[in-house]
């Protein structure tokens, strides 16, 4: 029977050799009549186009006449993407709503191109699945808690930055971690994802099938990020490995869920595995983040606090203010990051 | 090595075995000063309890002094849950927070309770994780897209109502979907969720092993939404499997993400076998869903309205008045049910 001989895979086949690596440079297609016509600075931006695009792998998306990118409530069809997003170098994103609004009032006043009167609208207001903020070259956009949510996200996120004709993108996951034998407050730059088994990789089904892909990250941004903590010198960045499972509870061997069929040493002695492999914390989103942003050629990094050592304990007990401070380092070190490229970028023109 | 050793499972221990099938029927931690004295006639309501408890499957919580409802941004030691929900008898989840606010307000006009000058206010306000409004015994919850994100709801939502000390509490998700050979906006209430492969299974991973759960539903709640939509005669309702995915693109076979490594035909293959083995309709949610309110004790059902059918396409293009027709068909079907239940139940008391 099909459906039982596909249940015996995992199928270990390289996904980044399955798809086929051809990266369509064609033009959005801006073809509806609503459009207003494309900014015409966009043509001598294209011009001097000759770095990094956002690649998709989709030989299909050539056969739509306009591409709808529900989740956003944007689309080809009723939205100039390339005016709209041309000018975007940098992509925060991060599951909470609020958080990602807060960054861009953060990241807009570290530019220097906030406006006290002005109120940052959400791009994505026709939907409350996702909110989208935009200030001058910098994006930030929610994308929800887990695997799944984050998915959904990039795939339209990747479109809209492809169909917007974007160059050099540099795209930093910016979010909240259980540690493992970490100080609380510590932020991890992820060298690398790994999985419930400590294993570097995620595995996507498709089409009942399961193919494996790869969760590097950029290592050169990781450094570079540490770098920009050291200079910094607010509070302790480390590089190390990030675990990312599909479930908060049972799923980081927490003993405070609704179920927990374990006993605390079962618990102690996973994480210490855990430890001992390298794995510096916890979260939900950067397997398929990983692998989403190198397939789609995206510097990526992702960049968590921790909020607890988990080898110390399971439920966040800590006041709202020593939360709300841990919660504003990852942003804290990405915007004087993203500060830094700004002005270096300036200086080179 | 042990991660190597792990990996190799999935371990067919079916969980329902392994735990500790004790229900704590404990009364709930309301110790904190900071709470008002529980309400008088929570004595003659736990006097009357003889039926179905909300049961948590987890000896380690009796050790916790507060339990700290993180994403709900809620708790034992800080608010009296007894007294805010010891009432529920219904409890409805959606993906989105604007339909669940929604929902409540359809609710509280149809059990004729509404205030026209009040406003529902967001119980879980601390957080933007989650939104939760609640009239009378009816409780609405949204649970974002995908199975971490309801499983972090559920396992928060079952450990409120028990703490609450709710009783014959039944659950509703109530979703959109992408049907299988059906006309778009045909409501299905799921029989079965099955896994990509069509197998009735949920792979939870413990400690790095995977276990495997029962995706089961109340067959007799089923076939009473289905006659309730019958005596209605408003739109189709089917009873039939529902497929879960980790993924809403390649994890659904749709041709419109990113990547896309399959031709149509693959596509087409894929589909007509979901069809063949009786899938009626596809979302993210369903198969944690069950497995959990099963090992709590919930009374489940789900609920998804489709909105296109996936033999026919990909892209959500359907009006946005056509689609917001649609979307409130689960909700009147749900609306009517828990109408019913509570006339039935004041004609008999």
């Amino acid at each position: 029977m099909w459906a039982g001989r596909s249940f015996t895979l995992p199928v270990s086949t390289s996904d980044v050799q399955r798809v086929k690596l051809i990266c369509h440079k064609r033009r959005s297609r801006q073809s509806n009549s609503n459009i207003s016509k494309m900014d015409p600075k966009d043509d001598k931006r294209n011009a001097s186009r000759c770095s990094s695009p956002v690649c998709v792998h989709n030989p299909h998306l050539d056969a739509l006449k306009d591409d709808i990118l529900y989740h956003f409530s944007l689309g080809t069809g009723t939205h100039n993407l390339s005016a709209m997003f041309g000018d975007v170098k940098f992509v925060c994103v991060g599951g909470s709503p609020w958080r990602m609004k807060s960054f861009i009032e953060y990241i807009a006043a570290e530019l220097s191109m906030e406006d006290p009167k002005a109120d940052y609208p959400n791009i994505c207001a026709g939907t409350d699945r996702y909110a989208m903020y935009k200030i001058g070259p910098v994006l930030s956009v929610s994308h929800g808690m887990g695997i799944p949510s984050i998915a959904i996200m990039l795939h339209e996120l990747i479109k809209l930055l492809h169909h917007a004709q974007c160059t050099d993108v540099t795209i930093i996951r910016i979010g909240t971690s259980g540690g493992i034998g970490l100080e609380p407050g510590t932020v991890v730059v992820t060298k690398q994802s790994v999985d419930p088994t400590f294993l570097p990789k995620f595995e996507q089904v498709i089409l009942g099938k399961t193919v494996v892909r790869s969760t590097d990250l950029d290592q050169s941004l990781a450094e570079e990020l540490l770098q920009c903590s050291k200079e910094l010198n607010q509070f302790e960045t480390v590089i190390g490995k990030t675990m990312c499972t599909l479930d908060f509870y049972e799923g980081q061997a927490r003993l405070d869920g609704a179920f927990c069929s374990y006993s605390e040493q079962d618990k102690r002695d996973y994480l210490n595995k855990a430890y001992e492999a390298g794995v510096c914390n916890i979260e939900m989103e950067s397997s398929v983040f990983a692998a989403m942003c190198k397939l789609s050629g995206l510097r990526a990094a992702v960049v968590c606090v921790t909020l607890l050592d988990r080898l110390k304990g399971d439920q966040l007990n800590s006041s709202h203010e020593v939360l709300r401070d841990y919660q504003q380092r990852p942003q804290i070190l990405v915007g004087t990051y993203i500060k830094k490229q700004l002005k270096a970028k300036a200086a080179r023109s």
